[in-house]
């Protein structure tokens, strides 16, 4: 394993060359930036944090029989994944007026929203990942009317299974961000969910106080971001065995 | 209040006529019945705990835009509710194999389903509510191929968001029957959800255990009936302040 193919090294993981054709080797830094790099910060344990949270999510939501990319973790900071073809639209979903919608809309932060709103960002950092509608998206061939038509219900599902499963823990899923992708099976293409699903793309406010307890704690100088990550973890009932002291340091990383 | 007009008597609820036109009073009755009717118990503060645990449900539903005919809860063993037209249909969805699929299909009690099956049963005692498909349904008129599609989708949301909640706090929801009703508002028709959601009719088993929480416990003289309905409401964070002992008796009846 000591010669693996970095393939790709964004801001918050790094994507290595898998055991097996076709997977992927998903590895959680502790790197947070913010307001497309501009900020920029080493979370202690956010990587960690992250692969559990997201192995977890993504677990539950394949026994509800949502299609994603997840194969298994690995390790503290490694999981193995699908290799898949990541469509470039970040699709985001509101429950709560929060974030650039409120400041677009003129909404105050908090005030909810006449029903779900599903968003879609083109996926370009030198763009700044500017909002889009179903018209660029299909127009630009960025994906095909039928694909949408899938990622809008697979989204509304996840939402709603997301929602439920965080109030349950006493958590507000304010709004998420999802990326999908394809998947080439026996010549048959399927979408399926990918990326992670963290307090890095999410925002989750607690149920009783609207604590805040996601990445925002980060982009606007809360302090205590790790402490919000792990009260989530903590939560959903996984935090890892080892101690906070343990969760520093990289894992396997070569 | 002295002299409401009983509307209806049911097996386990009480409708009354509601203090305005439109509205009913639905009260809950202690009273278990199983395999229709044939059994027949009093399980001492079930109807507490029904009121309790349909009033969270509604409203946290309420809360991802499901609509239903909840109002308010108006004491311990009573709600206000919307009057409908109840389509006289059961909508039952089935996550895990369990009851009555078990038995007709041959499949194993808890094994998994390729996904959820959603199965139409007509209201009929007399008939003790028989299967049918979407061709009865829509054939007999008891409800138009625009309401089914409707009633599909809004079972599959309440599920994913069911799940996903009793998931959040340890439960797996194995099976859900729901009804559903039409509203007249400024003539226009919606159907919204309407009866109860409680742990008589659903099954809901500890995630780890498997252990049975719900009427099963009657039906199958399991025992702690009571108790396994209180553990669900202590799991929700709903249990009423009273202590157990307080759970006898009516509370508002005439
Ligand atoms: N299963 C998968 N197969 C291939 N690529 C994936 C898969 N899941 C996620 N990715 C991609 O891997 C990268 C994850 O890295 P990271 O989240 O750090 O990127 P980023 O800095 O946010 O940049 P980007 O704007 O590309 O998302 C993303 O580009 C994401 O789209
Ligand atoms: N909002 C509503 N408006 C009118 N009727 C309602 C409403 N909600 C529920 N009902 C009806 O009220 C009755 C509730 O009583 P209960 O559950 O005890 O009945 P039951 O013994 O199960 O008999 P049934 O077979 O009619 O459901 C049911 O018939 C149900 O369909
Ligand atoms: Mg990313
Ligand atoms: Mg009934």
């Amino acid at each position: 394993m000591s010669r693996r193919r970095r393939v790709y090294e964004g801001k918050a993981k790094i994507l290595f060359e898998g055991p097996e054709p076709g997977t992927l080797v998903q590895y959680f830094k502790d790197d947070a930036t913010a307001f497309n790099n501009k900020k920029h910060a080493i979370i202690t344990g956010k990587g960690v944090l992250n692969n559990r949270i997201s192995e977890y999510l993504m677990m539950r939501l394949g026994d509800i029989g949502v299609p994603t990319h997840f194969v298994r973790r690995l390790n503290m900071r490694e999981q193995l994944i699908r290799e898949v073809e990541i469509i470039p639209v970040e699709v985001v979903v509101r429950n709560v007026a929060a974030g650039s919608l409120s400041t677009r809309l003129g909404l105050e932060e908090g005030s909810p929203l006449p029903r779900s709103i599903v968003e879609y960002y083109y996926k370009s950092d030198e763009l700044s990942d500017p909002l889009v509608s179903e018209e660029h998206v299909t127009a630009f061939g960025w994906a095909s009317y039928q694909e949408l038509d899938e990622i809008l219900n697979l989204t509304l599902r996840i939402n709603d299974f997301l929602t439920g499963l965080f109030m349950g823990v006493g958590l507000r899923l304010i709004d998420l961000k999802l990326e999908f992708g394809r998947l080439w099976e026996d010549e048959e293409m399927r979408l399926v969910l990918a990326d992670e699903i963290s307090p890095d793309n999410c925002r989750l406010w607690d149920r009783q106080t609207n604590e805040k307890f996601d990445k925002d704690r980060f982009r606007r100088d809360l302090g205590n971001v790790q402490e919000g990550y792990a009260e989530i973890a903590r939560r959903l009932g996984i935090l890892p065995e080892a101690g906070p002291r343990d969760l520093s340091g990289p894992e396997t990383i070569q």
